[in-house]
């Protein structure tokens, strides 16, 4: 009668879709959830919410119950179980009741392992003291809630600033608690090109948030009721100390079964989510997946390809050759009203991985500009400066830029082009485009850039010019803008006078054009190459190059 | 010393567009702008919001002056301009300045023809009254505005339900003005599916405007100060009447010229943008394009395609091959806070052109909804059963509409399946989406579908049963939802209680399934198939077949 026998291993995103998607696949298998911590199904992505008080109550984390897993899914649930050991021999695996003691084993056919990721926990001093605090289960934020609760705590410290990081700043601030981000790399979100965080810099500050980058964290020593937070030398007393400097996938059982363990320290999978033994899949944080711009492995642990690669896993384990095909990274954050978002690679990225890119940056708004409300956007995008391939794309802004993102993950997914970025036929009513969305205006100027239509130039370039061979800066905009704040040396012709002072302009020399944002100096520089010119234009103008002089601050106390 | 001499009819979207980027790629070129009314590249899609008094100062509907055209451009723009004639012979356009009443004509090498549409009049007594209006250019809206004002208008009548005339609902409305509306289609939005357009007939109504649908407009006439609008047997007494029953491509000049016109009315160009004689092109409202889904002519008159165009024809006159692809005719409309959008075809659309499709209905949250303010909304996706291309989609609700939309058409453009949409990785952070976004949902359930693992029912099919043959339709919704409303005839077996249930269920008869929204009715038909049973799922469940019943409500008055 029974078709199978499937045991799962951890029970939120990865494990739980994957028992659902069995149970409709399959009506005749036997399903096993064990689950460590003491729920299941519950949203790990709405905790810091929880924890500022955004989502309350606390029930409405819980996304699907053990009795609705019974009910609509007759899979067996167990929370509180610790599956201990893989016995890959018999095909068993080992359970630890962590209420009763009581240890049993159960035996599978096939086995999923969703046991995501471990919170790393640096190596220093102090980090296991009370107030002291890491997040990834239901029972972590109810322990910091608690704690912030109890103790009426009004100044905390957060070490590492990534996007749990920063959740856990806004929502502490939400609760009026005064907060320091300790972060050892030198920049917010490194997970994001250091230029295009900037933006959250100034609403960091607005909130009374000290930034302590480039300084990891050193110690934490008790005092009294309060903790001392030792970074960059300098002591820090505060209530309440989150531990957020990053996550490892959770290859502790896989491990020891001698399952294959990728370069990237996750377990190793195929398309089909099968690991190096065929009856054992494994999904979510605790693998590794192919990157789908680069082709080599890459780690995003992140709800989405969890979900995703569990619903696959199912498949395969019920005979299905479904696949995943990879990940692009694409990732989201919302700071104090400042919304983050990338997809495929950063320029860090394709760096890293020796892959060539061209890049461009634009700024465009939200929605038409007649129409009010509309806000600023930077998308910056990378390209194959041989076929013009998107490679990835960051945006930053305070609305719609969740969308072009996706939009452009989308094209990604598809193999798509600038060129098709500048075709997208995308919704334009003025509350929510533009005749010419953002989208289009980073595909027109990529595909100007390919088609040799405007030579780019890129402000951290400037700084590798020898002083005496550094080009000729041309600065387009407004005498107005030009007063406000300029480049040395800059040279000022406004747009609508270059026409007729173009002798003032040197023949021997390369001219830089730039204005505030890159446009009026595309114009520029499409005058100045058909008069004879060597112009090329600052991609993103005065301000991304404001945003590179900031984009690395040292410390932003 | 000039390369080319350039003659532009319109300087709108179309026309000022490909001025501009006509002069980037050549700055010798020779670029004449004549427009006929008082204004060029202003924002016609900002009118209605102009006169609601959302849009204010009149001059922010400016996008672009004259003073910019020549200070950026050098491009000689004039307005209250007309092209009267075209000389194709001589390569002339005949021009009348509408202030002075002179005449005279312009020699080109290159003539674009971007004149727009014109506002449909019903041929009905009356329509040239004082207080009677259309809307297409900025000095319509400042004569409705000041009509409006003036005359301290209260009651008003807006004669075709289309996005336009809904928008000028929504601003009269917002002027306090009582609206009704008079609509030939048994429909509001005649561009979408009528059950997609329902979640708006509850906007109208709570603000107290009145619907008259099914009845064509059948006179106007002044009564006093008043006017008087027959339809549907009734007389509407009112302050104004804007009529806004769609509009029709401006080919005078170009039928008078022997330019040959396409099908649907429209001015026939290659994918250059070329006209039958290869001089003259034309873009935008004016022109028929190739539909990217079905590949036959359409005609999308929208701002979008239409500045994309233009670009296309200014490449082209500077000898570059750049292509116009075709388009999807994605559109979006805010109606009292309800968003609603589509892209490529809809059902209306496949069945017209006779192209087979299957269809599938979601609902999804807008966002995660542990996370507050999560808005529902309805996804209608149209594909092709063999291959699962998508062909498709429509979506309604009130946030994050335009974004799903958009990522779809991306998808559309690039050749994509459902199967590309199961796979999408967008954006996941509580505030924006969820694990599984709902692109991703409505890309499981159509591959559901094709992979044969659940046979969809459609609402509409129902209807289409003899009474003795109608299939057994069980409702797997709870008691108390079952209590609230359901169908006549159909069995409760709430989900969590089927397993143990399936002895009250027929084996000889097709069990037609539904729920609230169609995924607990998807999970109940998984079971029933896999027991012996012949289950077929009822897309979008519940929700939607009331919708079908209120689809084509005969008058909402
Ligand atoms: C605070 C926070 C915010 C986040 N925000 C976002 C976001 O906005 N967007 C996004 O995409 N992602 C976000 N994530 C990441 C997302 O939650 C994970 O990518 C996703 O949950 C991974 O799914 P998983 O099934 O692999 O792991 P998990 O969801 O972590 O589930 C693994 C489970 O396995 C259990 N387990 C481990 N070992 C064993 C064992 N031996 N026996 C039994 N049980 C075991 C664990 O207790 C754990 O509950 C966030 C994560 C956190 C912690
Ligand atoms: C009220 C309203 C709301 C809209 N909302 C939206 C929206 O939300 N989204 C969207 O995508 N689209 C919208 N549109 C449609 C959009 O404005 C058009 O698709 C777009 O403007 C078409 O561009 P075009 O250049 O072809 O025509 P137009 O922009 O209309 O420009 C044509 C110009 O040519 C001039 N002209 C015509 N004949 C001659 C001649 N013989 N000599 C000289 N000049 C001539 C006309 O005076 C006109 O100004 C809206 C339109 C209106 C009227
Ligand atoms: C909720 C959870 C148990 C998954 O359950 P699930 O039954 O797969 O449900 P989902 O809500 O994801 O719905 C998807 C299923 O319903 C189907 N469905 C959804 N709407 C439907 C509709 N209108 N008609 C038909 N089917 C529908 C989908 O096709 C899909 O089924 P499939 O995988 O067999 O194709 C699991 O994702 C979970 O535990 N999530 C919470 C934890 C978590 O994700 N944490 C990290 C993020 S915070
Ligand atoms: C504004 C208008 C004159 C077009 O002018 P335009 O110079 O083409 O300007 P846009 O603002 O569209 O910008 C696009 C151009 O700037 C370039 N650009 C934009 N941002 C840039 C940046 N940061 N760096 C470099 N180039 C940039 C684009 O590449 C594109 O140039 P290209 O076509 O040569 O590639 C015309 O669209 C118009 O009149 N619009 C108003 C009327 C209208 O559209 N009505 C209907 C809708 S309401």
């Amino acid at each position: 009668m029974i078709s199978r026998r499937v045991v799962i291993v951890g029970g939120v995103a990865g494990g739980a879709s994957c028992a659902a998607r069995l149970r409709r696949l399959d009506e005749n298998a036997e399903i096993y959830v064990f689950e460590r911590g003491g729920f299941v199904s519950f949203a790990n992505c709405g905790l810091p919410y929880y924890i500022g008080g955004v989502i309350s109550p606390r029930e409405r984390l819980l996304v699907a119950s053990p009795e609705r897993f019974r009910d609509y899914f007759n899979v067996e649930v167990r929370v509180n179980h610790e599956v201990t050991r893989i016995d890959r021999e018999n095909r068993l695996v080992e359970v630890r009741n962590r209420q009763t003691g009581a240890r049993f084993t159960r035996p599978y056919d096939a086995l999923v392992l969703a046991p995501g990721a471990k919170p790393i926990v640096p190596d220093v001093p102090g980090v296991d003291l009370p107030g002291v605090f890491t997040l990834r289960l239901l029972e972590d934020a109810e322990r910091i809630y608690r704690w912030l609760q109890d103790r009426h705590v009004t100044r905390a410290v957060v070490v590492g600033a990534g996007y749990i990081g920063l959740e856990m700043v806004e929502n502490l601030a939400n609760r009026n608690i005064t907060v320091t981000v300790v972060e050892a790399a030198p920049q917010i979100l490194p997970g994001f090109d250091p230029e295009m965080v900037v933006p959250i810099y100034d609403k960091l500050a607005a909130h009374d948030v000290r930034l302590l980058l480039g300084h990891p964290l050193q110690a934490i020593e008790a005092d009294g009721s309060q903790l001392l937070v030792t970074a960059g030398g300098e002591k820090i007393d505060c209530g309440a100390v989150i531990l957020s400097v990053g996550v490892r996938p959770d290859v502790t059982l896989a491990q020891e079964a001698g399952l294959e363990i990728g370069p990237l320290g996750g377990i190793r999978v195929n398309e089909h989510m099968q690991t190096s033994d065929p009856t054992i899949w494994a999904v979510g944080d605790a693998v590794e997946v192919k990157d789908l711009v680069t082709g080599q492995p890459t780690w995003v642990p992140l709800a989405g390809p969890a979900s995703r690669q569990a619903r696959v896993a199912a498949d395969n384990i019920c005979g299905r050759p479904s696949r995943f095909p990879g990940a692009l990274g694409t990732a989201f954050v919302r700071v104090f009203g400042v919304d983050i978002a990338k997809t495929g690679l950063t320029e860090k990225a394709a760096q890293r991985a020796g892959i060539p890119y061209q890049k461009s940056f634009t700024h465009s708004a939200s929605h038409a500009t007649y129409y009010p409300g509309a806000k600023p956007m930077t998308i910056k995008l990378l390209f194959d400066p041989r076929d013009g391939r998107v490679l990835g794309a960051q945006a930053v802004g305070s609305e719609g830029v969740d969308k072009r993102i996706d939009v452009i993950a989308a094209m990604i997914q598809k193999g798509g082009t600038v060129y098709d970025l500048e075709e997208a036929e995308l919704c334009y009513a003025p509350q929510v485009g533009s005749a010419r969305d953002p989208v289009n205006i980073a595909g027109f100027v990529a595909g100007n850039i390919l088609r040799g239509d405007v030579a780019p130039a890129h402000w951290d370039e400037l700084d590798r010019f020898p002083e005496e061979r550094r080009p000729f800066i041309l600065d387009v905009r407004t005498p107005g803008e030009f007063a406000a704040g300029a480049l040395p040396g800059a040279v000022n012709i406004p747009l609508g006078e270059l026409r007729g002072r173009l002798h003032e302009l040197p023949r021997d020399r390369e001219i830089w054009v730039h204005c505030a944002g890159g446009q009026r100096s595309y114009y520029g520089v499409r005058i100045l190459n058909q008069k004879g010119f060597r112009a090329r234009n600052l991609s993103g103008g005065y301000s991304i190059y404001r945003a590179y002089r900031r984009g690395t601050p040292k410390s932003n106390g």
